[in-house]
């Protein structure tokens, strides 16, 4: 079933995301504050809109990506020109931006008073999954709403999880993204421990592979250069997930952790490290690139 | 190839591993410092001895499974009477022991000078493993010397692997088993967030599982009561890996950063965590029993 | 000089402040949502006011001791019925309340565009201290919006400092509070160590005292019991400054950090341990009581 | 009362405690393992000897000022010629070093055989303290025996501190300096994260000294460069307390955590800043310079 799709955010991940959909038979209406960001997307096939308002006049379901909870509480609830109040009743809005889980509650919670269908449902998987249409999508809404937003996920990504109800998928990657942090600074110093000792850092990572130390860095993201091809570490830290956009999940999943009197001890030294790194100048690099923190300098 | 084999050490790890080497074929002389261990050993098929010096006498390969640096040292070099005295010149020494690095080397070195053959070779895999056959052993040692122990490290465990130089069994595990903590840890504190928040463990642990989040103790280890089957937490969190234990191997992991001048803060953060646990008076508990330092306590 | 003041906020702290405000020959108009606060108040020679709007009648000066950022913007500037609009231009209006420093800059703004004069005002010192009238007022604003304060502070404190601008007193107090939980933690952690090892805490805590080590913990709130008279140490961790109270400060500094892009390892690592101290049930209990969590516990 | 006082370790913390205790009217015999240092010793008056077995020839006092925990063993008991076999029965042996209690009090056993008196006597107050004769001597050992050494220490510094039995006196020291490495690395983490907020860290520093923020470091040693004259920070951290001399510290801390069982977090985060500053090249630089790990670089 094709639908009449808007699509708010067209950055690195939203336009991929809307080529995908257009593969897949959706007619898309796409709009960005960039106006260069909505010539691309005209390029692959989206109408261009001249407004968010303009894009959801004739949407079955709206889509956003942006970069923060005020972003998304002011596009659809408390902006100017709110596009809650332009959406015909019964549209299904999907929100894949990453915030907190506090914004996706409310937002839903107004979205229920115009009659509207709404999810969280920020994705895993980066820009190089959602080209390839890869991404992992966590949901959070009722079980009726993960049901009718499946097919159009689907067009986008491998995976469609629902994580429980409204915010839930903001949580649970809140959760995840915090726990890839720990794994990969405790993949780091593992590794750079080893080599400091003279171990060859691939037999170090196939042996831990093997035993209980294995998990999805040593799987996919190895961040020794030269143990794995077509990892940001085989291009110096280039391209992948930035230390600053992994500090900014951090800081989300802190805040995730202050509301709910969780104390989050290996999340915070996480979060240290990768601010260390930030602040040595290293933002722009992939995440992976917390290797070089550890690593012993030679200074004249 | 069948051999005769002097065993000593037989404790809850080395009682099962004696008994696979018999099932094996191998004849087995064993001995402990404690009678009754023996004892146990016999009943198994093992020859008894009354000494260490004893069952080394018709052996061709010697394993030893002990507690301490200090042990391996004292019963091989610098004890009253110092097995590597007894033993015939080419025989093949495997120390399953989980030590230190230093130690392993050393005593390696001194096998040399008394023309034997030796390896480190630490275990991981734990009481499960050793009575399964399941172990993993990650070995130090020269090419040869491995390849001469893979026939019998086989007959007690599923994957034996090469980690390089004599020691770098004993560095592997040190970094692994740090790692394994980090994950721990980690793992813990994010389910118990989520559990703050509302999420059902169950799912949360099947969505890290399939995003960036995946790590062994979530594929095998939960530690959250009802997520798993047949896993500590299923049990009260009594059998498993004991928390004083995990202490001991991060002591060594500790040492290990300190030598080589490695920075280790997440490992060292884990370490704090389980110590802190330890002294709240849960060091017999299974290591993933960590959890409950992370729960929120009802006090009147 | 006297002047005419209201006073918003009756709790443990805001009570004994109007006292030491009303021996100084100030004329006191007293406000709090619970009416028994009022009536306390005006035992103590308060005019007891029916609203904020009520209590500011008069004011030459307001002062509020809130709970949170929310509640100093919603009283001033958001809420219902916003005490700006009501006050005669040229008032001082001080907020005492410990919040964070956006809402202190935003707030101070808005008051500028009503004529006012604003500063961010946050004490030091504890109920103790504004009882004993030596409260430390940590000030953020211009020169001469200090130097108006100065007089009215002086009457319920010791010590009036000038952090800076707006909002600087807000984040002075962050970042002082931070590093009093790194040094309670550090010195609880330390003391516990050489207890553990014989030494005899008041000869330890002593020689840091004379060394390296010199706190304010050390000098003026021993946490452990015997060392000290008249700390919460002595009195089983009753009154002084609540675990709870310290975790709200610390998420305060967290989210500076977060703001200002500021590695913050040690103060989040602080941060844990309270935290794991709170969820273990004391919440309620002094802060030094956090070396509970470092003892050994002796389990049947 | 003047002694015969052999001094073996000439280095830079040992050839101006040789001077002070010539300065004192004692007659010292000198000796190191480098005869430069023995003819700079000489040059201060000292009687160059020519072995260490010769120094304590007529020595009442011997004080040793050694590197590490082995040096001490081996220079007393287990090296090739031990020096206790060559002192008169009831000398007093002092040992400055700052090494692990267990080899202190192992030594100090030893000692005893031999009918000697010894005391374990780390310092604090660094070359500078040295040279003013305003050192810190922190003792272990009998009251008599501490009795005995003060007249000779108090030669050498300002204040001399019993801490306990033998060894203890290491132990103070450990718990000391891990808690000074806390309070460092606290205090710079709180003053850039004011900086980053625009605070004067003069002014920041002098509102934390007057609260409960206060510290030592605030006090004697500001890591800010402007704030204080004649502190490393004033002179590109060059002098001081080195970066690796605080990690070697940390080291014997770590260590004398894990024999106890003792949980140290925030010790063992302290470690990893100052591991984490030393590789990135700084370990020659004061230990002050670990605000550089905190503060925003501009790369191009």
């Amino acid at each position: 079933m094709k639908a009449n799709i808007a699509f708010i955010g067209l950055g690195n991940m939203g336009l991929p995301m809307v080529a995908n959909l257009i593969k897949g038979g959706h007619r898309v209406w796409a709009y960005d504050l960039q106006p260069e960001a909505i010539d691309r997307a005209a390029r692959l096939g989206a109408t261009a809109a001249r407004s968010a308002v303009e894009a959801v006049q004739q949407a079955e379901v709206v889509i956003s990506m942006l970069q923060t909870g005020h972003q998304v509480d002011s596009l659809y609830v408390s902006g100017g020109d709110p596009l809650f109040k332009h959406l015909a009743a019964g549209a299904l809005v999907i929100d894949c931006s990453t915030i907190d889980a506090a914004t996706a509650k409310a937002t839903a919670a107004q979205a229920m008073t115009h009659g509207l269908d709404f999810i969280d449902a920020p994705v895993s998987g980066g820009v190089a999954g959602a080209e390839a249409g890869t991404l992992t999508f966590i949901v959070g809404g009722t079980a009726a709403q993960f049901a009718r937003a499946q097919p159009v996920l689907s067009q986008m990504g491998q995976k469609v999880l629902h994580a429980g109800e409204h915010g839930a998928g903001q949580m649970a990657k809140a959760c995840n993204n915090m726990l890839l942090a720990v794994q990969m600074a405790g993949t780091c110093e593992a590794l750079n421990m080893g080599i400091n000792n003279g171990l060859d850092p691939g037999v170090l990572s196939e042996i831990m592979q093997q035993s209980s130390g294995n998990n999805w860095v040593l799987q996919h993201y190895n961040p020794v250069a030269g143990v794995m091809d077509k990892v940001p570490a085989a291009q110096g830290y280039s391209g992948g997930f930035k230390v600053r956009l992994m500090c900014k999940d951090l800081d989300l999943a802190m805040d995730l952790g202050q509301t709910s009197s969780s104390p989050v001890p290996m999340g915070a030294a996480a979060k240290a490290l990768f601010n260390l790194h930030q602040v040595a100048g290293h933002e722009d690099l992939d995440f992976s690139s917390l290797l070089m923190l550890f690593q012993k300098v030679n200074r004249p």
